[in-house]
């Protein structure tokens, strides 16, 4: 059989999903740099050709793993009929639609990242999405300062903040999959819907607008997160 | 030479003494159980009497690290004479006291704490912190809230923000650390005075009190903490 040529692009995108597949199934720490070529079907020299470590590869699909999502995004952002909080708003809604879309997907991907054997892997992912998110961010907080809606001594400071509260959910989603997977969905429900409710008073507050003013919860989003199948 | 008979308590906080010293050295990765053992002279067997494993002893290392610090707070904690905005000042003023006391100690803890090697040891030190912290906070909050001092939603949700929210300083005290380290004490002192500023006001809005009233900032912290020798 000839040998399939691919482009470069291709073939280490391909090498991204077989290290994304066996991360997920057995953890980063019980990944080899072995097992990935084998379940790729490549050789070590191609492998180190794409990737100088097993380190660089898990950097590069921490950044693939962060920009898919925010690419979702990016329309909300550019929105030009939208202020501060209405960009703040949508962008809310907009991760919540896409978390109940990819729901089961999604539900898998934090499973797995929030496992102890994984924390090399989350904090890689979580760096990756601030380094993404810290521009836009910064620049959404600027632009509802500028327009007198949100009151912001710092805007960079601030985003920085707004990134470091977001990772309660870390340990909340963590306990809320737990709860859903023993069959307890009310009280999973329950938990993520009030601490997505209490997180945007957090962030109303932090940017001094009356409580409620920032939607990051919504009616029958946990439960719709949580239960969409299969 | 006869064999030196030492309680079980002593010889744990021995290993513990060791291994710590191990880990701030070469990183908790690159340390393994003989390392540990070699230089505390016990056998084997003496170590897995202790601690079932690496992470075992991680584990008390950690809680041990986080209760040092808690011990030094406690009295504030207790004094009858504070109300919920003294007690939270309190704490903040004795929390740079003992940064400042233990200023080489506490910058060399951090430098090698959030080294990237040693994000395993970082993570189950902010997690014993949390453990310990979380009740203190909670009541703190708690009690702020029926004094009619703080305007608290939830007094437990919110202490989970309180204590992801101060982990912006893990990246905020490396950047300051490097700078000092290359000689821009003015710039680092700046930036870290800057943030605790930023976090005061944080904290304040999240208590929905005035910008300024929790001092988490105090003029000449940063440089003194930075500066303080050896």
């Amino acid at each position: 059989m000839p040998r399939v040529i691919k482009p470069p692009e291709i073939r280490s995108a391909e090498l991204l999903d077989c290290a994304q597949r066996l991360f997920f199934e057995r953890g980063y720490d019980n990944t080899t740099v072995n097992d990935i070529i084998r379940e790729a079907g490549l050789s070590k020299g191609a492998f180190y050709y794409y990737f100088a470590s097993k380190e660089a590869l898990l950097e590069a699909l921490a950044t693939r793993l962060a920009r898919d999502s925010f690419t979702e995004l990016q329309p909300v952002l550019n929105d030009p009929s939208l202020d501060g909080l209405g960009r703040l708003n949508a962008l809310f809604a907009g991760s919540r639609r896409l978390n109940v879309e990819l729901a089961p997907h999604m539900r898998r991907t934090f499973f797995v990242l929030f496992r102890p054997e994984n924390l090399a892997l989350f904090h890689r992912v979580d760096q990756a999405a601030r380094e993404l998110a810290m521009p836009i961010i910064t620049d959404l907080l600027r632009k509802g300062r500028d327009e007198g809606i949100f009151d912001v001594p710092d805007p960079e400071a601030f985003a920085e903040m707004f990134l470091q509260l977001r990772l309660i959910f870390r340990d909340v989603m963590h306990r809320a999959l737990l709860k859903a997977e023993q069959g307890n969905i009310d009280e999973a429900a329950r938990l993520l819907d009030d601490r997505l409710r209490l997180y945007g008073i957090a962030i109303d507050r932090l940017l001094k607008l009356p409580d409620g003013t920032i939607e990051a919860a919504q009616p029958g989003f946990a439960r719709a997160f949580l239960e969409a199948g299969p």
